[in-house]
């Protein structure tokens, strides 16, 4: 058995696709985000503007939430130094576990060391400590749902993405007095559109489905308080657990569920992907603690947030540059194939000094090739002229699509 | 369906076994380690000695660590914003990840958000990667690596712990042309035992299999530089992939995979929990690099971290308590019974100050619970006579059994 001739034939299958992924190494000026110093892959070092980054509200350069994590750092060390039941659990955990809990009116909620293992491990569990479980899962739901809901080895079924009547179709047609579990998300990251949250809690109370909802591009964001898409619109106790992540909008790093005292408790309990880790570094609790408390008194930041992607959606339109409408502060411009979109985002890399990174297959499916803007508070309006008229340079440069 | 029922019920199975764990909260003073306060849950706070920690050697107290963290959040600020792909990659990111393919002797390394999910998603993908995969795991391998070798969705042997007739068994049995991976670990946490890596790799060069090995409880510790066993035994060269973690012995968060490019390049391509997921803090990049590179030439550390690891044994082994023998740092003291180790570990945190959580089924098997030592160098033998002091006084109280 040739491993080394396996392994390069499972990277040029990657290379083959044209969607072989090179890093681009930034390092940010603490302050003067959206600003970066960008290390060229021969090693030279220039300024850019990053125009994808998920810190969608700058929150990861606020002194709020950097001077708390500098202070626990001074306080208490490094790491935590053990999973949660052995040595690992601080005073930090403790306290950001209750504000999060308190953002989504629920009674608890547990902290993982990222949103992926927080879907993974949460949805996997489920199927475990609910015996003939049948998850209803989006065909867009994210990798870490997917891989969840595989590991829960139990019946599944994949409804059309924000397509209630398939969702009803697929509820109608099990077994009523199974115990049931819908999975979705209310932003979707790639495309910008929002959950159907409403028609699916409905669906839950007439099929008696549990609801999981996964929040990690709205939490910080949406509500009078930051609580998410169901904060804003007013259904946060239809929700069974709220899933969200510590590392965008809010700016750190780290996961977490939200919902009722004893789903926590059992999740707590049982999942492995949960007690078998080191915990979160008690300046990562302490930091997004300190973000989370300041995000639900700072709703002036999320209106300029909305204006400032909703300025730029009108500047890309009126330019004539192919928008993929977005109901949310995700601003996407299609480019439909991976190699022009690999070329565009180099161009505006290279001869632009702006790093917007290609979305290409498997994150978006073929053919939906795309750039994906992320305008935060802190994109004024003299970066976007640049940005736009950026655009409209390497669109006519390289012959790219424009609008119908 | 009563959903809430059911999570009672999957919460009482827990408790009904005596395994329900309640997290200490606790909360060290930067400086003062193994000395930590402690928050009763009566919400006094009392001071205690940690004797459970896997920050083994105490880095995660290191100024050079704990400055370095501050210097990156001052830098460069909180999170890093993005997956590796998208905005995600620092410079703190490809340094650290040049320095563990330096300490392993390894072309290159990945990191990843934790060493469970850096087990998990390494060993699921090389399953998809490599068609037709034969896993042969040891059966005391963490619980991480359960996790995946499950998603790899391949062919499993399991071999009975250390037993490398066992494992020539089932090697043989396996077709010759299939490919084929051993999976274990270097020092077992729990009973602090060693895997036999020579004879292992004989029988991987044998039978055409690669060595997969977790080295998450050795590096740092073991090694002229900090490799770990396997650097110890001069077998580096010889193991295929090894696995780490930055969150023990290094002191912060994280973990790692090293090995050949092309072996590290078809993972970072096709594993989905490397891949959709926000990268490490760069303050958590930029701590644990400062830490690898200082532990490369501490060895004096690591001599005092065996002496003071020497020393307990010997004390407990002196006072007729039943110590489980252990090859490595781990001191392990057999209870035997999951009611009696917690009785034992609360009277020894209530009465005594010192902190050392039972360890239960699952994370041992039934029949071997134990509370498990983990001195530092900065355990000083007056902590060694309180410790061995308040033990006897423990052991009397409740009647524990001794060591025959």
């Amino acid at each position: 058995m040739d491993y080394t001739e396996a392994f390069t034939s499972a990277v040029a299958r990657v290379r083959a696709e044209g969607r072989y992924r090179v890093f681009a190494n930034l390092r940010r000026y603490k302050g003067q985000f959206p600003r970066a110093r960008w290390r060229t892959p021969d090693g030279d070092v220039r300024d850019v503007t990053v125009w994808c980054s998920n810190d969608y509200l700058g929150m990861g350069q606020s002194a709020c939430v950097t001077e708390s994590m500098k202070q626990a750092i001074d306080d208490v060390g490094a790491g935590a130094g053990g999973t949660r039941n052995i040595s690992g659990t601080t005073h930090y955990h403790v306290e950001l576990e209750r504000s999060l809990a308190d953002l989504h009116d629920k009674e608890a909620a547990l902290l993982f060391t990222s949103g992926y293992i927080a879907n993974e491990a949460t949805l996997a569990t489920l199927g475990k400590i609910l015996p003939g479980l049948i998850i209803f899962s989006d065909a867009l739901n994210h990798a870490s749902m997917i891989e969840g809901v595989r590991g829960a080895r139990c019946e599944k079924h994949v409804w059309r993405h924000n397509d209630v009547a398939h969702l009803e179709e697929l509820l109608k047609a099990a077994p009523a007095g199974a115990p049931k579990l819908i999975a979705f998300e209310s932003v979707y990251s790639m495309d910008g559109d929002v959950g159907p949250i409403e028609a699916v809690c409905d669906l839950a109370e007439k099929y008696g489905a549990l609801t999981y909802l996964d929040e990690v591009h709205a939490v910080g964001l949406y509500g009078l308080r930051g609580g998410g898409i169901a904060e804003r619109d007013g259904l946060l106790d239809r929700i069974d657990i709220i899933e969200g992540t510590l590392g965008k909008a809010f700016g750190v790093m780290g996961g977490y569920i939200a919902a009722d005292a004893v789903i926590v408790d059992a999740v707590r309990s049982w999942a492995p992907g949960f007690i078998f880790t080191t915990s979160l570094a008690p300046s990562l609790a302490a930091g997004a603690r300190a973000s989370v408390e300041y995000l639900k008194s700072a709703h002036e930041l999320r209106e300029k947030h909305q204006e400032r992607a909703a300025t730029l959606k009108a500047r890309v339109r009126e330019a004539g540059l192919p928008l993929m409408e977005s109901e949310t502060h995700i601003v996407p411009i299609r480019v439909g194939d991976p190699v022009m979109c690999k070329r565009l985002s180099d161009a505006l890399l290279d001869d632009h000094g702006l790093y917007v990174q290609p979305i290409n297959y498997p994150t978006v499916p073929r053919g939906t090739e795309r750039l994906r803007f992320t305008p935060t508070p802190l994109h004024d309006d003299t970066m976007m002229d640049e940005l736009v008229e950026a655009l409209e340079e390497v669109w006519t440069r390289f012959k790219a699509v424009r609008a119908a």
